[in-house]
């Protein structure tokens, strides 16, 4: 055991998560919850008590063999450093995770977090999670990368895994806008899954940050996925699913965020196709709100006040700048056939003279013809209202 | 003024509603307060009154030339009847209408409907209308199409305007899948608007019913429209719009659904697509429910009990076929690299003998392969859970 460079003096709260997180696996919340109530140090030490017997002995002689130290020192060679709370830029989202029940036998706050890349962790508190399904549409691509951009140009950071699909897309979205975006993986932040995204996670690290729960080496295995899904849920200040099928991995990190009561938004798509189905549900359970675009995404996680959104209007119509009255005839004029003025008078309930007087306004107006009867033109009949009207 | 034929003795009512019908314009909610208050008859009686003198004497001149008989005859010369409240198929669903304060200054309950079809009015009590955007995309066409074939195959008929679009479709779809439809017209029910549906008018004429409160031979104007979207609101069960743009007539329907407490689904779409954001609007404000799927459709306006839907669930998977302790041991393999049993047996906890067996087992089940270390299968890949998951 050489001398500790990576940990500092009295930093033995650090040394003893260093070394459970080699031999306790991610998001056992059974252990986590006890490192929580009782300190690392003496549930390590607990653990080494019970060497040489069952049920703990394999994981106290395991725990025995680990050198926190050289961990430690390891790490720091490869770039990577081990966040653990009480640092100062341990992302207090995180300590959340202690009042959820466990789900899928995962939870609780992580023993701590080891991050690849030069952005300080508690930035994150004003991060955007932007998560979906690995076998994304082009439809779902394209609406994650715009929501990611529109997140990165407000200068929040974006969050998001490292699949294919939807996680993809985000980071892509949000590096091409010039904001931060940073991964959670399931394997060690020094590894890369799949190894297709090598050059997009290398960019993260050398950019903004790269995290994972996993210590470094180790394998992407379906718990860690789950156990990573919480991290992604409790980091950042909201999560939008973008594409879901029915049985989604997004639908963990949603279930995440319900219960850590942040904001959950979920982007709607086709009914006919399946990538949005889980969307879909998310929101008909009343579990999400509909976010249509960047601002509504923005109105979804802000503060009180922050980023409300203009709902979007159509475009100003010629009927717009008329006055009420001339409305009123405006609308009693047939689309079709021509009619007298009055059938037009009887139709607004005017008298003869004065509607006689609009309809001359109105066809100044290029709104209606008179020529043979009074009748909508073809401005007036495309000015019309969608949706029903004639 | 010949003998009355349509009208039966005593049925003053009726001759004075006709005769209103011909001078009131549909859903003047000022008029149709006072008939239904005080009555139709005394209402044309005090009009009649008042010929001469200001503000009414215009409505009372033509009031006065109205022949209520010869107007019935005439209609029942043409296919067409008068149903007025009170008549055995009046849609009670209408005098609803009497609640909500006027929308746009239309509102209120019809003098009466003017029918022409076989179809008993009444028998829309069980009707979901089904309405949406003239310029509607591929998407919203196929997808109305689909609701209203589930509504038809469900044996309840089917509401819509006669416009392009989605009203077009949602005939075209309950047709096809033999339901009955109707289309609520705001021009007279003798009269075909656009001229291009002629021949889907007169199949539903012929088959069930188009109906209006506009009298025979009047003109579509944008304040019958208005007027004709609140009888599609009140005739049926609840209305589900398919596509709408921001300013839409369908929006004024869902407006007047959500004002007669009915159910009111919207279909969430691509969110680039501008003619869904009317839609996504009636969702994000609290008004519509989203609905996906015929089913859900028929949930939406079913009572309690019926029609509940099964929410979409993904196909069985090998996983849902093991053991809850093989699936513990098979989600700590890894997907890429190959790790030992030791590895394995860390990862998820069990004893090394415990977690060999298991891995043998999972390897006949083919899940994990154990040639160069254990590592899942392509079944078990493919098998893994979508979104984020290896």
């Amino acid at each position: 055991m050489s001398a500790p460079t990576a940990a500092r003096a009295g930093d033995e709260d650090r040394l003893a998560r260093a070394a459970l997180s080699r031999v306790v696996e991610p998001g056992d919340h059974r252990v986590l919850r006890l490192v929580r109530e009782l300190g690392a140090v003496t549930v390590r030490d607990a653990l080494l008590a019970q060497r040489g017997q069952a049920p703990a002995a394999d994981v106290a002689a395991r725990l025995a063999e680990v050198d926190p130290h050289a961990e430690l020192d390891r790490a720091a060679r490869t770039g990577l450093r081990f966040v653990v709370p009480g640092d100062q830029e341990w992302p207090s989202g995180l300590d959340d995770l202690a009042r959820p029940e466990p789900l899928q036998h995962r939870g609780d706050v992580p023993l701590g977090l080891w991050v690849r890349g030069p952005l300080r962790l508690d930035a994150l508190h004003s991060a955007v999670a932007v998560v979906g399904a690995r076998s994304a549409t082009t439809y779902g691509t394209r609406v994650a990368g715009d929501l990611a951009a529109a997140v990165g140009r407000a200068g929040l950071p974006v969050l998001s895994g490292a699949a294919f699909g939807i996680d993809d897309a985000a980071h892509r979205g949000a590096l091409g806008a010039g904001g931060t975006t940073v991964a959670v993986l399931a394997c060690g932040a020094d590894r890369v899954y799949p190894e297709a995204h090598r050059s997009l996670v290398e960019h993260l690290a050398a950019t903004a940050a790269v995290v994972s729960e996993t210590p470094p080496g180790g394998a992407p295995t379906r718990v860690r996925f789950l156990s990573r899904n919480r991290l992604i849920a409790a980091l950042g200040r909201g999560t939008v699913v973008v594409e879901a099928a029915v049985r989604s991995g997004a639908l963990n990190t949603a279930n995440w965020t319900e219960r850590l009561h942040r904001p959950l938004g979920a982007v709607p798509g086709p009914v006919t196709s399946a990538a949005s189905q889980g969307a879909h549900q998310l929101v008909r359970s009343g579990a999400a709100a509909v976010v249509t675009s960047g601002q509504e995404v923005l109105e979804l996680v802000g503060r009180a006040g922050e980023a409300l959104v203009d709902e979007p209007r159509a475009p100003a119509r010629p009927r717009d700048r008329i006055s009420a009255r001339q409305r009123v005839v405006l609308d009693a004029v047939p689309v079709g056939r021509g009619v007298g003025s009055d059938a037009v008078a009887r139709a607004c309930g005017f008298g003869l003279v004065e509607t006689g007087a609009e309809l001359q306004r109105l066809r100044a107006l290029g709104l209606v013809d008179g020529d043979a009867g009074w009748r909508l033109t073809d401005l007036a009949r495309r000015d019309r209202p969608e949706g029903g009207e004639p």
